[in-house]
């Protein structure tokens, strides 16, 4: 995910007037500014395509959400040259890597990632792509949002 | 700040046995394992100590906290080599630029980065050089954590 200018965690994307261009061509002019060079060698089709959310406030908007598998090769590439991004230093102030274990202390890893602050709905739509992707188990996901649940501040 | 292997913000560092080498020869060691080889040409040295901690849970341990000051080409040179950090993707999950800006919306920016998750006394240490390096005048500081209590969840 990325560090948003806001101070709060996102995935990358943006808004799209689809009178112009698909939803899937201005989803990788958003992935190209905000990941940088090495993103445009991805290519994301309709079939990357997840799900969608409409939301009323503060204003009208419908969220779409992308999800796209990549090699660890091409996920280093990415992050080696997101620093070249147009946006790196503006919309997008850094890309992290999700931990996606629970450290033996029972909240260390996934649970503490989620008490971070993040925009709009993406805490949501990245529980649903760890659930819809299989990169967890349901139980591994329930335990990881009871854990940081409980976490003291 | 950094995206640790834990789901929380902090600094890099790490511990050093002063039997063995200086604090400053330590943190360098480990600023070199967690922010990568661009970092090697920034020398650490006394006059960057900012301040100390004690803590006595769960463990005693004593935190030294030291600041440095880079140019932008610098910095912009540890995040494009981040990526070839030892630790990347082991310790480090990710560098984040902290935004030190309020929005218009009187939340965006940093009161919200302060509603993410920080390891230890981390959070506190980035008010503190904010402060002392007068990055933020102190009544800027103030509405800033004063909006980020404000923040609902």
């Amino acid at each position: 995910m990325m560090m948003r200018f806001d101070g709060r965690f996102g995935f990358p994307g943006g808004f799209v007037d689809t009178r112009d261009m698909s939803l899937e061509s201005g989803l990788c002019r958003e992935l190209l500014e905000e990941l940088g060079p090495a993103i445009s060698t991805v290519d994301i089709t309709e079939k990357d395509y997840r799900s969608s959310q409409v939301r009323e406030h503060p204003q009208k908007c419908v969220t779409h959400f992308y999800t796209k598998e990549l090699k660890l090769d091409d996920l280093e590439r990415v992050e080696l040259e997101s620093g070249l991004a147009k946006d790196h230093g503006l919309e997008v102030m850094g890309l992290v890597r999700v931990p996606l274990y629970t450290l033996r202390d029972g909240v260390g890893g996934l649970p503490a990632f989620l008490c971070n602050n993040f925009i709009g709905n993406s805490k949501s739509q990245l529980l649903y792509a760890l659930r819809t992707l299989r990169l967890l188990r349901e139980d591994q996901i329930q335990e990881a949002i009871r854990a940081s649940q409980n976490i003291q501040y």
